[in-house]
């Protein structure tokens, strides 16, 4: 018997499956030569993960109207993003990690040369496709696009918050420095995924902005705490990724600098803050708001 | 006896202190934190090389009346994403060399994991000062130059070059399949340095771009032929970076496929091409016309 899919689940599916077919449509055909690193470019992107910064740049844009043909690109261009960091990141010079989505990592199936391009190249596509897809209304905000997940990337945002992990390996972090590095590692991009889906809508104001900024932050240090909570209590199977790595690593995390029990009680009170930042909006949020519990609440 | 400078020269000089100054203040401050990762990014790119591509995108600019103020950052643009394919192309796993511009290459000076981030975030970087600074009229034109950038950065481009580059070594290539692979190797980014210094100044004719074109494409093939010409025929002082490596990895080069004198003989063509291709645009096309020169005659 099929247990009965509730509104959200059936949306979020949507969105999934919309976002897989974008992406294949968006990334270089596999045949197109260089085989091998258009092959590789798609491993490393789809059909993988659960599609977060995807999710929230779609639930952004229902409270802004932008059509969904929009939101798919500017989705894309995070997640992309997104999938080129999984994709160093596993690199034997990084985290060194064999799996990632249930699969061998992309330098194990293919090698690390080729594994370093998809990276590089994933990158440049993210920009490429903003630049060439009229996803807002005014040149304008499409620049501000570019400016906002350059800047979520590069070293003030993303790549600087893998270099301040790589160098907190072995140290203990106190809670503020932990917010630090997981503000830029991966709030920035999260960031990036919820004022990119909102640009493809209608211009919203300074206040709307700030609280959907609001939202944002919260969620993704909400949505690190819970990886930190799960990489301690779930198990490979569940995760596609090896568990309880961070710990083996001596990699610094919520629940090595609170206890198991205050990284829960912290991952709830992000949930409430990302909810309380969304009053402004009202009811164009509701689906931020389920985004919000579904990262909190979330079992893998 | 200080040698009597020429005009071309002076020009040359200008261009490299101009770009040196703009890149210096475009890179993160080198303590800002995270300050391994910034100093790293600046090792990279300040004080090295001839900056083959700010000069072409300064000699576009004259063109086309571009002011330098905007000129220096599309140029700082361009040479960000060349600075970064030059610290992952020298990482163990892909070329694996220890020298760079006479330095040690950065992960060698740093480490494999800082090197990894400092591409990605300088690839970032490119796009982000496109993006905050008004370096064309219009906005659809800076959107132009991110798209034109990306593309020649990304898997149709230098990446997918570098992939090719990969599977070439301990093969013969015949002269055409070195041409595909060197037009997307080096010739694309190239090719970008052109047209993203004529986008800064007025709006060209369709006929005008296209000379522009051609002379790219004539000036990137003839950079390679040089290249592998001095590959096989310069020390490694003169080049400060491992002379005679191509060879000893195996990779096919133009000396290998044509010899010597073919490859020189090769490289003379190419620049009368890239001379031809300059006519539609007469006296504004000056410089363009010197650099030829300047690339096919230089001697590191």
């Amino acid at each position: 018997m099929k247990i009965a899919e509730t509104d959200f689940q059936a949306w979020m599916g949507g969105v999934q499956s919309r976002m897989e077919r974008a992406l294949g449509r968006l990334l270089p055909p596999a045949q197109l030569p260089p085989a091998r690193l258009h092959e590789a470019m798609r491993y490393a992107t789809l059909e993988g993960g659960k599609r977060v910064r995807p999710l929230l740049a779609f639930a952004a844009g229902e409270a802004s109207g932008a059509a969904p043909e929009r939101l798919e690109i500017a989705a894309a261009a995070v997640e992309m993003i997104h999938a080129y960091s999984l994709v160093h990141d596993d690199m034997p010079c990084m985290d060194d990690d064999v799996l990632r989505r249930g699969k061998p990592t992309v330098h194990v199936q293919y090698d690390q040369a080729t594994a370093l391009l998809v990276g590089d190249a994933l990158q440049s596509l993210a920009f490429q496709i903003i630049s060439e897809n009229k996803i807002a209304d005014r040149p304008e905000d499409r620049l501000e696009m570019v400016r906002l997940l350059a800047a979520a990337a590069g070293s003030r945002g993303m790549a600087g918050g893998q270099q301040i992990d790589l160098e907190a390996t072995g140290k203990t972090l106190t809670v503020p420095e932990l917010e630090a590095m997981h503000i830029r590692k991966t709030g920035a991009v999260i960031r990036a995924a919820v004022l990119l889906g909102a640009y493809c809508g209608k211009n919203l104001s300074e206040k709307e902005l700030k609280a959907l900024d609001r939202y944002a932050k919260a969620i993704g240090l909400a949505f690190q705490v819970v990886d930190d909570v799960l990489d301690e209590d779930a198990s490979t199977a569940t995760l596609g990724k090896t568990a309880g790595k961070d710990r083996k690593q001596g990699k610094p995390t919520y629940v090595s600098a609170l206890g198991l029990p205050a990284a829960r009680h912290l991952a709830q009170e992000l949930r409430e803050q990302a909810h309380a930042a969304l009053a402004p909006l009202g009811d164009a949020a509701k689906r931020l708001g389920e985004l919000a519990d579904f990262v909190v609440l979330r079992k893998f």
